[in-house]
């Protein structure tokens, strides 16, 4: 297991998520964490209930419990962002300031992101997706390149303590450089 | 009723569209079409089947009968393009070149397109938003600016031929305004 591997003990990451999330790439990077001995916070909108659903095989799926809302923390109590894709879960995040404040504090901050799936659009929505390397699912590809990234067809893409993938076909790689990338620590190079 | 101003008689319509597309997005123009006296064909991708299944109220809804599929047909087929949101649709069909392209070759041609919801992301895809003034649902309204586009808050805006709201609340004046460009035909504005 890459999570034997790095000793997350004492740092607290945030999963920022709501309905709609791709149940796999939420729960794969939670369980990792865990094992890593992080302690994980799934953070949601106000307007979310206290459980979020997942979506898996294109119908909704299991439920998660939030920890906290958005507007109730800030980035400086996390040392790290996770983001889940799914189509339906970024679509609603993006429209609520908090969550794309939230987001952008992290890169303000230096701090470790990981974003999979449709997760990165909430890059595009902060803006601090302009000149980084990254990946993403396919069909988000262009708003990606318009909001100024560089968009790259690999498995898992690291720049600077931003860290993408995909699709859940890319779990496995995606959670070992998360768990690098949160090691590792606060990034000079992770900006707005 | 608006339709009955317009008799769109000896006029084809294409609807494009496949699964996950906003119940009434779809059902509420191809009804006023049909009113109209229009023929409508809905068409769709070829890895969805004869049926695409639409999204109402947060779940899977009713399914639509395929007439064709995007890669047998062209846009000189139609006199105009309808475009339904449901953010689950357009997702896919942007990952389809042949839908792409189909978009495209209605600017090109200069033809009616009328766009609702999540349906403008096709016209990002596409890159026939820049310099257009349009609207869209408020979580891809960064994806279409930083595709050049003019973003209103309206119920609905035209521009040259093209028809774009934000939701399902703006169906009866989107419905209006379709028929009324449709009914106008070619438009030397509307354009790549």
């Amino acid at each position: 297991m890459a999570s034997a591997r790095y000793d997350l003990s004492g740092r607290t990451v945030a999963i920022l998520s709501t309905h709609g999330f791709e149940e796999s790439e939420l729960l794969q990077p939670m369980e990792a964490l865990r094992e890593a001995d992080a302690t994980v916070k799934v953070i949601s909108l106000s307007s979310s209930s206290d459980q979020i659903r997942g979506w898996a095989d294109g119908d909704w799926g299991e439920s998660v419990k939030v920890d906290a809302v958005v507007s109730d923390v800030s980035a400086g109590d996390f040392d790290a962002l996770v983001l889940p894709g799914g189509v339906i879960n970024p679509d609603k995040l993006r429209m609520d300031s908090d969550a794309v404040d939230f987001v952008r504090a992290f890169f303000e901050a230096g701090k470790p992101v990981a974003a999979i799936c449709h997760g990165p659009w909430l890059l595009a929505e902060a803006d601090v997706a302009r000149g980084r390397d990254l990946t993403s699912w396919a069909s988000i590809r262009t708003d990606m390149e318009n909001a100024g990234a560089n968009w790259v067809d690999e498995e898992v893409v690291v720049d600077q303590g931003l860290v993408t993938s995909r699709s859940p076909d890319d779990l496995d790689a995606f959670v070992d450089k998360m768990l690098e990338e949160i090691f590792e620590g606060i990034h000079s190079g992770q900006h707005t």
